[in-house]
């Protein structure tokens, strides 16, 4: 049960500032990075009461333990108590970490999320798994736990770039592929998001995060629906965080649902038509280049690595057609490289 | 609710060793300080099925994310996915220390408690509480987080030193004090722990922290009985933890509970006469030295910075008679500074 404000449109930084009123804060800490404290902390200044601002760099190389010391450390220094507040202003690295910052501090305070990207708007905010990378692994360490609240204002998309902009489209699409086939009859005939109505489609995405998220909130089952395009497309994020050419997570994730979509394929599960189509549909908002299959090996270490694996199988979530799936499907390294060289033909 | 077994006596390590052949566990890794490796890990490895021994570093000093971080690559290098399991083999700082680690190792993997000092079985074993510490302050970085199970061995204890052992029986005589006036009556004329049956002394001592703990799990009221004594105890061992003489744990709490019975007294709950007989039994068991006037200043300082307090008050529990406790007192530096003079005058 989700049992917290998620409140999405242009009234919700006023919500905010009521639900900040209605309950005793001992302190209020706003976190955000170096983009988001200039472009977005203005918006939200007005809204609030008395609060610190701890800045930290910005981009997912900074989602570390480092950072975390760092936002420890301010906490300690404003004597920050049990009953104080943290509101994550930033996208899925600020929520995903500061969360995790929150939960851990003095055993965990809470903490209130305000997304300022689409990706961590329509994803990162709804489900309550917080997180750091260790090493090379994405949210490798990390928790479970809820937000106070969820306030979602859609004029911080203003501030993002295109290239922004569409990776957190990804998680959109995603969501009508594993759950609305009906929804995707329209949205695959899409070119652009210029004169969407943004609000619409976040408020689409959470309601189907949020009801599988419900069901399933440790992520035993149904859950791992939400995996689809991630087994892939994160050994792929994982792997070109550490180059010169780092990926959006949109990005590798739009990456990982091609290469995972001919996987399902392959697995007789998927109509070679929708295959065709979700790539189609891909391929019109993103800017792709070739892997080399030199790194391919890599790639694979990594997803064998990943947190959803048991008993060392790789295990992935795969379309069932679109709008329905199914989920813990092991598959080889040779699959993930069959996969990532259907990629690499397509696009 | 209480709902993992916790088990005492000699017959403890086969129970462990049922309780780990009936559950589907991927890989199991035994984490274990110098000391503990070197003379407890040889009593309970014949009980053990395939595992790994991940040794750190002894003391309170290395309860610190320097080796989080060791432990996290160990089982990061030993591939550990979601089904793994941590044996947590020593004391107070062993069981917190890689109870956190397990609970935000991918999200949070289970762990078992084998607690091998007087002071982890009788305390640190029950009740979630999980932390490292963070530049000097006590478990300021943890969570709650329950264990699969609580294995207490007596045996352990004979691996102890006597300071050692009378540094856990602090946290023995602490639950007499707030619960059990009755078997205080019979305690307060021990003068030595020879012959005593330790098993009993710990389940008496277990089943009053968990009948609290059950109570209160997230310390917002009864729990906080728990910590009289930890108020001026903590910051008096946060203090000399960075000193050349440190204390241990249930030294610190013991003069903490000689301070925090003499406020008790000034504020006209405890009865003299108790206050008396609490410091010369007491004294029985511990070496004290003066604690110069010179440190008061920065004991305060690091009290004011105590997980308990709220709205920058520092709160205390007070004894109301023994037996009997009342949470939530405000105390000022004056109080500490004074409950720190009588110590040093009664020692």
């Amino acid at each position: 049960m989700i049992d917290y404000p998620i409140k999405i449109g242009d009234q919700s930084l006023e919500q905010l500032k009521a639900h900040l009123a209605s309950e005793d804060f001992s302190q209020v800490m706003v976190i955000a990075d170096e983009n988001t404290a200039e472009h977005c902390y203005p918006l939200l200044q007005p809204f609030l009461p008395m609060h610190y601002l701890c800045k930290v760099p910005a981009g997912e190389t900074h989602k570390n333990l480092g950072s975390c010391i760092y936002i420890w450390q301010q906490m300690t220094n404003a004597a920050f108590d049990r009953k104080g507040l943290i509101l994550n202003l930033g996208g899925g690295v600020i929520g995903d970490m500061g969360g995790f910052v929150a939960g851990t501090y003095k055993r965990g305070i809470r903490f209130i999320q305000i997304p300022t990207t689409l990706l961590s708007q329509v994803d990162a905010s709804v489900g309550g798994k917080l997180g750091i990378d260790f090493q090379g692994f994405k949210n490798h360490i990390g928790l479970f736990r809820e937000p106070e609240g969820v306030y979602i204002y859609p004029g911080f998309l203003k501030t993002l770039s295109q290239k922004e902009l569409h990776s957190g489209f990804a998680e959109v699409f995603k969501h009508h592929l594993i759950a609305d086939a009906a929804a995707w009859q329209d949205l695959k005939l899409l070119s652009s998001l210029d004169g969407v109505d943004m609000a619409a489609l976040i408020d689409h995405s959470v309601k189907i995060k949020a009801k599988i998220v419900e069901e399933d909130p440790f992520e035993h089952g149904a859950r791992k629906a939400l995996n689809f395009g991630h087994t892939i497309g994160h050994a792929v994020e994982s792997y070109f965080l550490e180059k010169e050419t780092p990926l959006l997570h949109g990005e590798a994730i739009a990456i990982g649902m091609i290469a995972e979509s001919f996987l399902s394929q392959k697995a007789g599960l998927l109509p070679a038509k929708d295959t065709g189509e979700i790539v189609a549909f891909i391929k019109r908002f993103y800017d792709f280049w070739v892997i080399g299959e030199e790194h391919f090996e890599a790639i694979c270490g990594l997803a064998l690595n990943d947190k959803k694996n048991q008993a060392g199988k790789i295990l992935c979530t795969f379309l069932e057609g679109v709008g329905q799936f199914r989920i813990n499907q092991a598959i080889s390294s040779a699959d993930i490289q069959a996969g990532l060289r259907f990629f690499n033909q397509v696009i």
